[in-house]
């Protein structure tokens, strides 16, 4: 029943990413951690999105063996796993291949915190992994982009930095669980267009002041938010 | 009654903001006054917009006191009531993280007017804000927000200009009625969107001619307008 | 009933505009004439596409007074009628403020023939009127406008040439009748963004050659076309 | 009936075109080959995508005679022909005027393999076309389109290059049948437009190395694909 639920949760999560325009064909994944059990239910790899169910959502212990579904998972799994077991606050992961934010991964370009829209959800610039070497990229080379991952982000916390490109690649993003990971995909993406225009507008524009950006992020995140309602 | 219909054209307004496409999940925000009253109607903080309804609007009065609604409004609260207890030719105020407005917004570069869909329905370029002091924004931060798009309007019209872009942040803008500030958004960002392009073409294009600004917002606005039908 | 016929498709390619993405609000027009009988239907002036009927169409001479209707006609039948008078081939005429048409009418840049898609359309580049002077401007606007464009266009076929730039304003576009003229709009905004994107990619691209201009253009008008399907 | 499975195919491909938003009126057109019979079935020439049905398909032989259908068949047809008869295991063609694959053409400049979307489909960079000469369009222009193409790819092989640009005109597609030629066009469009913006962003970005173009393209195609479902 709960594995009912997080397939359910997580196979809601992959078409949004569809709904909200992000995906072309296969692309992109969005996995789900139930933390306790220690099962991740993961998009199947290769399976359109017009005809994901719960069912078909793939079962898997923190280690990548599959427990429970017939179908192969994402082939980008051990990047999603990698994540899961280096960072306990994390429940969900989501891969896309978004138009901007891939343009910056490609373009091998952190982006800047331009504005408050960025300050909202991101306390810094997004920043942009380095390229991989030769021996990454053959053996092991989706857990070796979990690594590369884990040694970009370094000591940033999860909810400081809920989001990150892959150089040469595209973005990954992850939250509390599969819901908010693909939020952050969407935020990633708005943010990543207006980063581009700013750019275009003003090519040496820097970063919005600290206290500007302390105050965005404080608005919606810890002890000094303000934003929204109170929790139910 | 009338907070009634002040709270139905309130939500209308805002969901009007989402059908055009201008907000992602929570982001914008819309109010009303009912002058004669000193009631102000805005969106609940943090709300998604296919769950607004005229119901969940709050009603304050002019010094930003609810007097009715069990959510809280807008987290831009106070930068609307300095708007509207400044101006008083205003009845309506929106503001959002439009795409392109938000970029020349976060290039800190004002729009300047480069055509006749512009002059139109604004009477000179859009002005953009000083950024904002440290101390401004640590404290009464939407309220100095406030301050200081009055400062930069100084004493130009609220006809003449319905919207300024505020420096590393977005746009607001208004008008006699909630609809109306709406409207102005929607142009405001076709209009960014239009002087993006026009930049990218002829990077040194400069205003149009005074003449011509006058003749269009002429045939649009004041007792020279020819443009529309008589008032029924 | 010619009348209605001509109200009917006036009403139709003013909604085909809507459709088609290309008019915000109230902006843009499309007008139809009937030749033998020297009656012009036009969209009247300041209504929205969502409440166009064939009974709001208004009915003008050449001369543009109104024989039929109670709505004002848009404030740009002048320009239309300047275009009916001087040109015999011309049956319908649309004015839009198109996004990327705009741009290069607000960079008061020509659009170069830089491939085979505009090429099918249009017999050159499509050319940008000089800027109106002041007179021009304060008296007589929108006759002076489609006196301008008549001065541009000079000697070049409306068959040949079926849309303009009006500098610091937006495109016009013509045709043999109102479908036509709308078919221009909608293909001249495509060729303008592939223009636009053309440039930025290779800001010294040149036209293509006469011979390919002239193959592509002659696939599709006049006696050596060989596209589409013979007329029933 | 082989032929009537052939023309759904082929109609389906088509629709799907247009569906998939890369095509503006009658532009574009999808081809189908059943090469045991020798059988191709194509677009009609300027029929609108709402009026394409199966029994408007025009079925030829490979020398380009129609053998059913009473519409005239593509104007692009040469061009599918001489790609069928030169490349024994292309099933499909595809032509299209999409946006930025087609300014890439129009700039005649070929999209380098600048990340891992496009190294997932195409192994390296998309080629453009020489401009043809004088002789090549007054004559033949469609055959010698093909030839063009044909020249252009030398011994590359069709499953590592499944498209091209065709210098100032637009791209082509293939694969083993319609649909992958379709799907190639659509993945075309989405890599060009990511190319278009890491351009902007950085203007001297150079191709991904080569192990990582081997990696992904090997991930889903040949002996060494892991990605997506074993064929049932």
């Amino acid at each position: 029943m709960q594995a009912d639920k997080l397939r359910n949760e997580v196979c809601t999560a992959n078409l949004e990413l569809a709904r909200r325009g992000l995906v072309t064909y296969t692309w992109g994944n969005v996995s789900g951690l139930d933390r306790e059990r220690g099962i991740v239910a993961i998009k199947p790899s290769g399976v359109s999105y017009d005809r994901l169910t719960p069912e078909t959502m793939v079962l898997l212990n923190l280690e990548g063996d599959v427990i429970e579904g017939t179908l192969n998972p994402s082939s980008d799994t051990p990047t999603h796993m990698a994540l899961y077991r280096a960072r306990p606050d994390i429940g969900g992961v989501a891969h896309t291949h978004s138009t901007y934010a891939t343009a910056f991964a490609q373009a091998c370009t952190p982006i800047p915190c331009l504005g408050t829209t960025h300050a909202d959800h991101f306390h810094g610039g997004i920043p942009v992994t380095r390229r991989m070497t030769e021996e990454e990229v053959t053996d092991n080379y989706e857990a070796n982009t979990g690594r590369v991952i884990l040694e970009t982000l370094d000591n940033q916390s999860s909810i400081d930095m809920p989001a990150i490109l892959v150089a040469n690649h595209g973005p990954f993003s992850w939250g509390k669980d599969c819901q908010a990971a693909v939020k952050n995909s969407v935020v990633l993406e708005s943010v990543a267009l207006m980063a581009f225009l700013t750019r275009n507008l003003s090519p040496e524009q820097g970063a919005i002041p600290r206290y500007l950006l302390d105050r965005h992020f404080g608005r919606k995140h810890g002890p000094t938010a303000y934003y929204g309602q109170p929790e139910a």
